[in-house]
């Protein structure tokens, strides 16, 4: 028997509703959030790329004031596929290079009454700061150092598949790499935390953010250490156009004492796995021999996932089946 | 009774016609077109953003030869909602920076079978050019200091629905700023002297365009006595990308002599509103205490406004429904 | 009697399959799935910009390193104009800004379950390399000076048209220009050289591949005694973005020695047609008075040819009949 996808999705979601109408932070997520989200987006996840008529007649826009070709094209194309039309602003075509604030041109947007706008700034706070102002739902896809709450959900959902689990209980997470430049770590830490994950993190200190250890979680210089025994070695990028090689003395330093090698995934434990947010710089971040070779890795896999996250957002985040409506305050 | 969407265009439409086939210039709006466009518009903003099967299979390109954020957004989305299938074409992937013409770009997409073409450029007079010599309708998005038709149009909706009227006669329509470098302003002149408003400028001397008082306006240099009095206060964008700061000592003496601020505008009449084109610069072109709080400013209306007159042209312009050929000439 | 667009389409395949599921290279081309694309292609210019349900639920990304106005367009609407949804990536926009290898930018996109990837690079060879190594389709959209396949068969797709034939044997086709940068020579010298075409090349010393002559032509200097009695008259660009400037004296001299003018083009024979795979620098590579006016020009029909090829590519690609799937290698 075949199932048809939208009964499916529909079966999967079972009147729930999300508790927020802008996500800008994993702060925001509850518990019941969370479990309806990686629930809807494994429903996703079961037809691929199957074009769904839910979101027909919404509208979508990219604001991204920073460039981001993976994350607006996943947006991008998820809308698509839940029927919404799209259109993308970049940085570089943006009024704000005419001397238009932030708020105006979210305003601008709004006034075409479109119902999501993704956000990337190069500012930490500035979704938060529209999602106050805006009548669309505001998602952020990455702000500054801050949080990068979508990449977040998929990470955990990544996670969570691979341990058939619904929580990180008794696991260790190991970061490694530029968590001083790094809105992932800001969004994955929290999740981790939530998720009752043990968190490791190996870096040199001068990509370490100060009062790092207030989230709850251990600090190493040394990554071998910090990867022994590990589920789940999640690498970094040295974040290079946000200045990263300042701080370190040479890429090739850099890469021997906390580059992902097999040797050094060979330490964590048999069934960990290997993630990354992409895009990998290899042989710097990670060896070539692991990106998309070795069966630990799940750094395409983390891609994939990213994609039925995202539809299941924009789905819940704009059908909501209980009341509940924005408050927006003009300024 | 709940009416249709599309029940409801049509029966706003009532087989009417524009007598144009490229719009290029508010000259070529007759009275009849005009009003066409107006109540189309009006029944598209009815209907929000609402996604009308009446142009599907007919695809827009959007040839924004100088790159324009929002006008561009606005064309695109109001084609998708109307099912065209929609392509971008922006300055820095041109051809034409590896030495093509903008006659050969045209020609070009033009084989494409695209239905229209809208076009945006630095220089005066090329929709206008191109026209003449592609089977597409040209729909010009903004020639240099020339024109922006649209502009002018949903600025007509915006004061029309304000005053409740057909008309501007007897109404006062003060426009302050940057005169000389504004397509706005061109287009925007020509239809307050169709709808019979009296037009009023105020402007340092640098930046008024020699015989302008040829269309029929007063001219100020004195803001606060252009405003006095006036039923509608718009206020144009100092362009400094178009080289507006050589004109004028400071822009702080400019927004001091010309920005609007709320003691300037108590001066207009206690119904007055407050109109800008966009993207505003704060606290230059207009305070920020009436910029989105105000409630006499109709910034975000225009925006909202901008949307239904578009989607209305789209429609009008590719379904005609009695006949008559565009004429091309090859050159 | 009409007929229905699809049902016309779906008669002209008859439950034909093209041999390849990538397409980087003419040699891929076999004779059955050529006519096969020619007679799809046929099939799909008849019918305009008419919207197609055939790729619905399927998605593609432009994949452009390298900008190419006229290619990604042609690309988007295609496959719009068969229900597909689609993302543009650009060179400016990409990841690979951020180190990240053209490998796994390709890996990444192919996570999100597209069907098909179009790739244009500056480095030939790259889509032959991604296509090894990806589950989506690879279209190249040119790489480097190598090739570009889908210009190839719209070519010919215009000569087989216009001289009424399944082959080119008897015809001569003379190229004149910048062979040396030119990705198009790679595909359409292949090409010419399967459907048995006598092919000539005239061009400077310096702007001509050593070993030209192995693929079987004549070449010549003499643009004139090239030209003479010829069947089609291909010029090309002089690519100065590429550094062809550089092998030639000056613009002018090249233009008098190489361009096509009205009496160069009359020592070809009296049904010759003239082709160019634009963008065409008027007065350089083609007098103005050629381009688009003198009814030898089948400028503006490569075009045309140009989407009516793409979309049989897309369709046919993408809609296996008979089984036969990709194997990859990951690395």
């Amino acid at each position: 028997m075949t199932v048809n996808p939208a009964d499916d999705l529909i079966q999967t979601r079972a009147s729930r509703d999300l508790s927020f109408l802008d996500l800008v932070s994993i702060d925001q997520v509850t518990d019941k959030d969370f479990s309806l989200i990686m629930d809807v987006a494994r429903a996703f996840r079961r037809h691929g790329t199957y074009k769904f008529d839910f979101n027909k007649g919404l509208s979508l826009m990219n604001a991204f004031f920073e460039s981001s070709t993976r994350t607006m094209a996943s947006f991008d194309l998820c809308a698509k596929q839940l029927s919404m039309d799209t259109s993308n602003l970049s940085s570089s075509s943006s009024s704000t290079t005419k001397g238009e604030s932030y708020l105006d041109t979210a305003l601008t947007l709004d006034s075409y009454n479109l119902k999501i706008i993704t956000v990337r700034t190069r500012e930490a706070g500035v979704p938060e700061f529209l999602a106050r102002h805006v009548n669309a739902g505001i998602i952020s896809a990455g702000d500054g150092w801050h949080e990068h709450p979508t990449q977040g959900l998929l990470d955990a959902l990544t996670m969570l598949d691979h341990f058939k689990s619904t929580t990180l209980e008794g696991r260790t997470v190991t970061i490694v790499g530029d968590i001083l430049h790094s809105r992932v770590f800001g969004s994955l830490v929290r999740l981790l935390k939530k998720l009752k994950a043990t968190v490791r993190v190996a870096a040199p200190e001068t990509l370490l953010p100060v009062g790092v250890e207030n989230f709850g979680l251990t600090v190493y210089h040394d990554a071998d250490a910090a990867i022994t025994g590990a589920d789940v070695v999640y690498a970094l990028r040295v974040q290079e156009e946000r200045g990263a090689a300042g701080f370190i003395p040479t890429l090739r330093e850099y890469s021997k004492m906390y580059g992902i090698s097999k040797r050094r995934l060979d330490l964590a434990k048999p069934d960990a796995i290997l993630m990354h947010p992409g895009p990998v710089r290899r042989d710097i971040d990670v060896h070539s021999a692991l990106v998309a070779v070795d069966e630990r890795s799940h750094i395409l896999q983390q891609v994939e996932n990213g994609a039925a996250v995202r539809k299941a957002l924009l789905w819940l985040m704009t059908s909501r089946l209980n009341g509940k409506k924005k408050e927006i305050v003009r300024k």
